[in-house]
């Protein structure tokens, strides 16, 4: 392959070393740590391990981190007052509900209960509506998106100008990291076009872009004869395609994951490439730890 | 002239007989009609007329209109208050705040002081967050893009698949219609590019656009060979380029204004084009009075 690969893995890695850094620093002169507490309602194995995830990198970089694990069968009434318990924490900077929630509870009615100044997540409408407003109005970008332009960022890319094509309109990536990469600024700046199910040539939109963000949940649906010689290739996609025999133990099947786009194809055209797994996905819950950090951050009035 | 004209001053007229219709209706049924209040602090002239006009259309359409002066050193503080009572009374279904504000108080604050479901001007963090959302989510689509997607769904021209190119990237205009195009739905589901000032081939893009919304605020910026034969174009464009003799008293000068696009050899070219002034322009303050009927609309349960 020629494109130089954007590592998801060492980037994240690099991150949290920082954000330990920061956090390090923080309690030294203000004597207090960021504080994350993520909700998980009932015992999805899937979200179990989401959350320990979580809880472990928020321990690792020094963070207070609590773990609320709830029946399934709480109320909804009961799960909002939780919620309004943390709200009301001077201790907790971010507050995570880990999706989905059981049928019973209203999603959107719980997700709008966040504080908005602790929602590291970036779901509310307030810090959705901050981060299409842009500039320093802006509170937490969202885990996803917030990764892929760090990772663009950091790899060197020029974005001023530049044309970057985002292709799926999704709420959680799609439309936010379009409406980031149009601002003003750092990362950003760039020409932004959105294709998604209903364009007419999602090829010839492809072949204009010097950064190509794909996150349609297609597995390779990106064609290497439609990437520019030389574009950076963001793939969001983690698609489940099969199973294949696990590393550590040769007679245990694992998912096998694929990406939007055709991974060995297209690595021979593009200047950089993210893998799948090891590319954006690492970075989601970094940003997280960035963004309960920021929350603290913005709470002291530290820049 | 071969483009259809898209009269925004015949449009807005047609949508405030229908306004005007469902007031009546809900008035009938429900004994109540929907209340706007406009907030102006201060003598700015223009401001001044702006509000009048609101107020007089507001009056026209059957709506409850209360228009509060303050003298231009009111206190942020008072100011603050007032929003307050607007909030908490239960005539009130719209809140507007003229801007500008005098320097010593915090636009930004106010703004956000507004109850974002009274919010009809949708500049509130929250709504801007629910149009981006977009589908049931949105409460009330920002007035000079609303307005836009109205002109062109009454106009016929068809979105869904199309290239829409919106030039500028403000957070009255660009942003929002950018993502209001993008969304599902009736005259959505568009492909959409957003070029700026940092775009590099802005012609090679407008080229493109089968609908252009062009919000650049330069005057004369689009030439007419960046048009696509046949394409929609909406001007956004008020630029006062000079003065001119006024049509009712030639003696008395009144300001030119031009768009931002070149309307008479633009118009060879496309198939439908706004005029300036008599475009966008009227559409604005229309597209007010649709959001405060929705506020009422809203909170008697009406779809």
């Amino acid at each position: 392959m020629s494109a130089k690969l954007i590592k998801g893995t060492e980037i994240g890695e690099q991150i949290l070393e920082e954000i330990t850094g920061e956090v390090a620093e923080i309690k030294k002169k203000h004597g207090v740590v960021p504080g994350l507490v993520t909700i998980l309602v009932g015992e999805n194995p899937a979200s179990m391990s989401y959350v320990t995830l979580k809880i472990k990198t928020a321990h690792r970089v020094g963070f207070k981190e609590v773990q609320d694990s709830q029946p399934a069968d709480i109320s909804e009434k009961d799960l909002l007052a939780l919620i309004e318990k943390y709200n009301h924490d001077d201790s907790i900077h971010g507050i995570l509900v880990q999706l989905p929630l059981p049928k019973h509870i209203d999603e959107k009615k719980v997700l709008n209960a966040i504080d908005p100044d602790k929602d590291v997540d970036g779901f509310h409408p307030v810090n959705v509506g901050r981060l299409m407003i842009g500039g320093n109005e802006v509170k937490f970008p969202p885990c996803t998106p917030a990764g892929i332009q760090e990772l663009i960022v950091r790899s060197g890319v020029e974005t001023r100008g530049a044309e970057v094509v985002v292709v799926g309109r999704s709420n959680i990536v799609g439309k936010p990291i379009a409406n980031m990469m149009l601002q003003k600024g750092k990362g950003a700046d760039a020409t932004v076009t959105i294709v998604h199910t209903q364009t007419r040539n999602m090829a010839e939109h492809c072949k204009r872009a010097d950064v190509l963000i794909v996150a349609a949940g297609v597995p390779g649906l990106v064609k290497p004869e439609w990437i520019k010689p030389g574009a950076c290739v963001i793939d969001v996609g983690v698609n489940r395609v099969g199973e294949k025999p696990s590393k550590n133990d040769p007679n245990k099947m694992v998912a096998l994951l694929k990406g939007d786009v055709d991974f060995e194809a297209a690595s021979e055209i593009a200047g950089f490439i993210t893998p799948v797994p090891g590319g954006v996905g690492p970075m989601t819950i970094t940003m997280l730890m960035r963004n309960t950090l920021r929350s603290l951050k913005f709470k002291l009035g530290i820049k």
